[in-house]
């Protein structure tokens, strides 16, 4: 068995290689998930705000296609603001010269009430039905007794934090690590309530401060491209990494045809912070929109709902001028491998490089 | 004497330790520069726009305190773009409300004109007849002729680059290396064009981007607080790291008192990008107004004329409401040692962590 510098993680959910897939939800399949599980790595389902079925569908097709650990991921909102008759006239007079522009019509109405805030009972009895291996939070933290609970029934826990505060907050509800997640970040930006697009603080600078603040082991994510990204990594004092755009390249990842080939020309330029889509800080394609909304920062309607506003501009097939292509700053790294040769690939460099 | 894992910097510039200490034009003096070239790192002074005089004079005080290599750095800008009669008037409008509230009066008229495109002929005869060991370069580089002139008299350059495509044009016009400088970098991005405050790339997403990109020597910038910084720097393929705001602590810099409180107390959360005091996106200490300032970027006045209308901001003393305190999201890493004792410490932390 390779001995990786820092055992805490491999130990901690018995991994050959603390190598993390992000989950991404909407790009991730079970077979993508389960390829990484079954390479040694911990694979992951992103399962985002969906209803308590999806665990166990998603537990049931890992646990068909893997011995080995897995991970469930879910995003634990805050109680959402309301948006006033006025923020929403607003908005959609806002949005209405790209509806425009791109032969859509009328901006519709929000169609959907805000998604529920925090972990509903539901998702709680489903958790502790199946028993996924490992869980994350992103977004956020169950309360104290749902986190009782999942920990009394065996569950490892782990949970985003975008800054150090946060990593403070994941350590003291009781998980078993913290994931440090930087500016390079592809997808939303794990804070722990909406921030500004511009406030994320790079993995270089937040990484050994959250080492430095808590007991637990730091998983390093954002702009960790390849083996070299990993073995940095463990030298800022990280015990594993989490890499998700890494792994869009695969061909087990439901990534479509045209954000294959945005990753592939991908120089670090690409991609822009923005929470003109769904609400919430997320890095993406960097569309016109995206750059046009950057001044209205924090006025858009809240996680979910956005959605109702933004989904017809992201499916008009326009990327330059809308799009909510998902992916992070160090997309230009990664190769197009299957998933079990990806993980082999980058533990070997990187061991190599840490000279084991 | 010490290998490190790539020797290509240290041999390039005559080195004990491939640490550039940053040139923080204000902040550094010829105390500190010297304190890090007599230690075996490389000292800089950062002469941004000064006048040909100051580069003697630098010269002249730095071979007074050390036989060691040292730098100096230029700021090297595009042409400036005129400022119309109403852009003016809409950012002074802008700005009056923030004058009123801290009791100046009315917003000034702009006292300068614009600085010098590019380097004067003045500027180069100076650099000819005082050749430092190694100049650097900010924002842009000299044209065709003066960059063969100022290599054929023996001077190693190197310039900033903030994108793959900026490093490129680095290592097709000459120089011996290139800074590849992240996001968490303090102070002002070396972009070669005016850019936006959130156009920044991740240290750890853009050094293994720029690596793969030029065959000359990188030097990792921006988010290297300490020992851990610069080992994750070599692992990204990196020969050598650029440090800032680790030195703004030391006592021979000229950080003046407010700013040393501010970097002791820093978690990489309290600072933000912005265009709005200098023209220019520059790291700073998260102010009232240049958070306000967010929507309105790319409309200020140029690099230098910006000047004029914000120091009379910056002198008045209400941190919290407007300053330019600049420094980097790794300053929580800093300690305040004598930089020799500094440079001593980072060395032999990288050199263990690495394995040597």
């Amino acid at each position: 068995m390779v001995r990786w510098p820092d055992p805490r993680l491999t130990d901690l959910f018995g991994l050959a290689h603390p190598i993390i897939q992000a989950p991404m939800g909407g790009s991730v399949t079970p077979e993508l998930a389960a390829a990484v599980s079954n390479a040694g790595g911990l694979g992951s389902l992103g399962l985002t705000i969906d209803p308590p079925a999806e665990v166990r569908e998603g537990c049931r097709a890992m646990r068909a296609a893997t011995n080995a650990a897995f991970n469930i991921n879910l995003f634990i909102l805050p109680q959402a603001a309301a948006q006033s008759a006025e923020a929403r006239a607003t908005l959609r007079a806002r949005l209405a010269p790209v509806y425009a522009e791109l032969g859509l019509g009328e901006v519709p109405q929000p169609q959907h009430g805000a998604p529920a805030q925090g972990l509903s009972d539901e998702m709680l009895e489903a958790l502790l039905a199946q028993r996924p291996p490992v869980l994350s939070f992103h977004f956020g933290l169950p309360g104290p007794a749902a986190m009782a609970r999942l920990k009394a029934a065996g569950i490892k826990m782990i949970c985003t934090a975008s800054t150090v505060a946060e990593a403070r907050l994941v350590e003291a509800a009781g998980c078993d690590a913290v994931i440090a997640q930087g500016w390079e970040a592809g997808g939303h930006r794990g804070a722990h309530a909406p921030n500004g697009p511009m406030d994320g603080v790079g993995t270089m600078a937040l990484v050994p401060q959250v080492v430095d603040a808590v007991r637990i082991p730091v998983i390093a994510a954002g702009g960790i491209g390849d083996a070299r990204g990993i073995a940095a990594a463990f030298m800022l004092g990280a015990a594993g990494v989490q890499m998700g755009t890494a792994f869009l390249h695969c061909p087990e990842a439901s990534t479509d045809m045209r954000r294959r080939q945005l990753i592939a020309l991908a120089d670090g330029g690409d991609t822009v912070v923005t929470d003109a889509y769904s609400g919430r800080s997320a890095r993406a394609y960097r569309s016109r929109f995206a750059r046009d909304m950057v001044p209205f920062a924090g006025q858009f309607a809240g996680y979910g709902q956005m959605y109702d506003f933004t989904d017809r501009l992201c499916d008009a097939g326009a990327e330059d001028v809308a799009s909510f292509h998902l992916y992070g700053q160090a997309a230009g790294l990664g190769r197009a491998l299957p998933a079990a040769e990806l993980v082999a690939e980058l533990s070997e460099g990187a061991l190599r490089l840490l000279g084991r």
